[in-house]
């Protein structure tokens, strides 16, 4: 008999019929002897939908009253799910994040969880019911409703999951777990048994959509094991976890990120002085720029070349701000790539295995790609190449770390 | 500068288009100076929606979850309202049944109001801001969602006023006022000033479909004026307040109500002893069939015939009851007639006006309409004909009480 947060997202709960199958599952869970508390999102479309009315309305809509009005699409699912389960004869009720309490701060639209009264919750639960949760809300210290922003959903469900000191924390998503790299680049990806938390960052964070980071991030602070698996099919999926110290052999490498969002700015023959650098970022985050990747060269002439990565759509503009820069530092000219691509390791045994980057390097070099930029972490090395080369890379990043091979499943 | 407190219908919000139109009618009430706190319904439409999607799911909806569902329509509708009225400059802020806290007792789906805090909302006030109420629902003692029931919003709205202590609750619809009977049957009906709450109470329970009677009992309850408006149309509309002592000369009759609902049942050749009445409405009220009209007339031959009114609906269903009760009390038969009509004069006047009674019952000879049942109150007298001379019954009377002419509107 365990407590489980099951989190189902917006295309699990899509339609009647996928409520439905929700609530088999959930059944399934009681049957089995288990508390269940679940958690889940608005019906797929029906936020787009909402934001789309205010949209109509208002050019920026108000924040508190965009946060009254989406944050109903998940209360009509609790409602429904509810029904469902009670359909099933399964015992069941439903708290919006007012009614809960999930207090957050009251920054309307991307509020923050500050604490959950579990009171109600422990209580339903004693009582044999299943406690369904709107997902992505809360309430404001005046009662005011708020949202955790896109996604937080997931961030509901660790935070109760950590509240109640349940034993896992379920996230149900289309995919059937988190795999080592895109399954539609490398045909012999693997679903990983087990992640790390600090890898799972890196995953997420490098271009693997499965979860939320900030939820990741939470799960990772309370030391929730989080666990990714299909809503439509059966299976154990992922479980994200804290790091083990058992002494079985982990593989160096657990993963590989991607992505192609990216592109590359440099300007070339910068003065060697200090403060260069924030001359050159200051206007770029004025101007509501992101900066991935930053790289600095030391010239010989006194002279610097200063590159860096922002996402494609903000290349254009990141030009026009740089010419300005350029014109002020004195510097020789801004040149810019939009066609490359990141390409990532990630594993936490890396850390204890000496010559994991040239590893990678001379995997690369095998196939003639040419390293651009070059950045790392304690439990990962990022490259930027061309965009052209990306899914070579991959396969042979894949195929020289062994993760192809079925023998080295982490348990 | 006056407090109103504005009900606005699922029709008169029933689309972007129209909340806009709803925000730019408030937005001139705070330019003239007043103090506005509107109540608003679900969009047109959304409600169903969201009843089928719980139907699919449930075939007797749980009533909690029920309450929890459909509460969303107004949300949502409070939202974007707020919304509409800050893009023209008029800050606004909305408030969820619960929000407010409009306390109810535990009774989903049909919950009656038992108390509202009015702090927040005079707060608001105070500093400017429009109050924008989700009608329709509130909270229980324990925090879960309530309903009160279809066409509730009504009553929030009468409610808040007399909670306030506002100057006027105006319930805005598709139509501009109270007529002295359907315009559609006659032409010369014309639109009231004034009408008392029970002259409303009479004609909104005869058939004239304007306010909900629970919002006008409560309205006369508690002596909050009343107004019934066009959100489409610019006018006074129609005021119900109490009963005014002033001598001006008063038309005896207001209104002329009717419906074609009923169905008429008699049993033939009761015996004639204590207790009958009782026997025969009883079996009727257990199958949850609701009787209108009861005339017992007294017989010669120490039986009596017993007759009543139903719902069209439960006609078959009460003569299957009857035929059982038939037996059982040795009555002679049971005979029906489900092709009648109701009509009814309504009018405080009548009280200082004796024969109203019998210039009703003329009128109606005048026309060779024979009378089937008669029924009388303080207030009003109602006759049940053959549905075939509704129209011809209610222009005869609309004209016999010199409701045609211009000459008698009331101030």
């Amino acid at each position: 008999m365990a407590l489980y947060v099951q989190k189902y997202g917006g295309t699990s709960v899509g339609s009647v019929e996928r409520i439905e199958a929700v609530a088999e599952k959930v059944k399934g869970f009681r049957q089995q002897g288990h508390d269940v508390v679940v958690v889940v999102s608005a019906m797929s479309g029906e936020t787009n939908r909402l934001i789309a009315l205010a949209s109509e309305i208002q050019e920026r809509p108000d924040p508190r009253e965009m946060d009254t009005l989406v944050s109903t699409g998940e209360q009509v699912t609790i409602a429904l799910l509810c029904m469902a389960l009670k359909a099933r004869g399964v015992d069941a009720r439903s708290y919006t994040g007012s009614q809960v309490r999930i207090l957050t701060d009251q920054y309307h639209t991307k509020a923050r969880i500050q604490d959950i009264e579990t009171d109600r919750i422990r209580s339903d639960l004693d009582q044999g019911r299943v406690v369904v949760v709107a997902g992505f809300q809360g309430v404001d210290p005046e009662g005011n409703i708020t949202t955790l922003g896109r996604g937080g959903s997931d961030t509901t469900g660790v935070a109760l999951a950590a509240a109640l000191k349940a034993d896992e924390c379920q996230i149900y998503t289309d995919v059937d777990g988190v795999y080592t790299t895109d399954p539609r680049v490398v045909e012999g990806a693997r679903r990983l048994e087990k992640i790390t938390f600090e890898e799972m960052l890196e995953m997420a964070s490098l271009g693997s959509k499965v979860l939320q980071i900030r939820s990741v991030e939470f799960a990772g602070k309370y030391k929730v094991p989080l666990r990714v698996l299909s809503s439509f099919q059966d299976g154990p999926g992922t479980l994200i976890t804290i790091e083990d110290d058992e002494t079985v052999e982990k593989p160096v490498i657990s993963g590989i990120a991607f992505n192609r969002d990216e592109a590359k700015l440099t300007v070339v023959g910068v003065p060697d002085i200090p403060g260069v650098a924030s001359r050159i970022l200051g206007p770029i985050s004025r101007a509501n720029i992101e900066v991935d990747m930053i790289v600095q060269n030391i010239g010989a002439d006194q002279t610097t070349d200063f590159t860096f990565t922002v996402h494609r759509n903000d290349y254009d503009k990141a030009q026009q701000v740089l010419e300005q820069v350029v014109q002020e530092l004195g510097a020789r000219e801004c040149v810019g790539d939009n066609k490359i691509a990141k390409v990532s390791i990630v594993g936490v045994g890396m850390r204890s295995h000496a010559g994991v980057a040239s590893k990678m390097f001379d995997a690369l070099a095998g196939e003639n790609i040419n390293i651009q930029m070059i950045s790392t972490s304690e439990i990962k090395v990022s490259v930027v190449i061309a965009e052209k080369y990306l899914e070579l890379a991959v396969r042979a990043l894949h195929s020289a770390f062994d993760l192809d091979s079925s023998d080295t499943v982490r348990e």
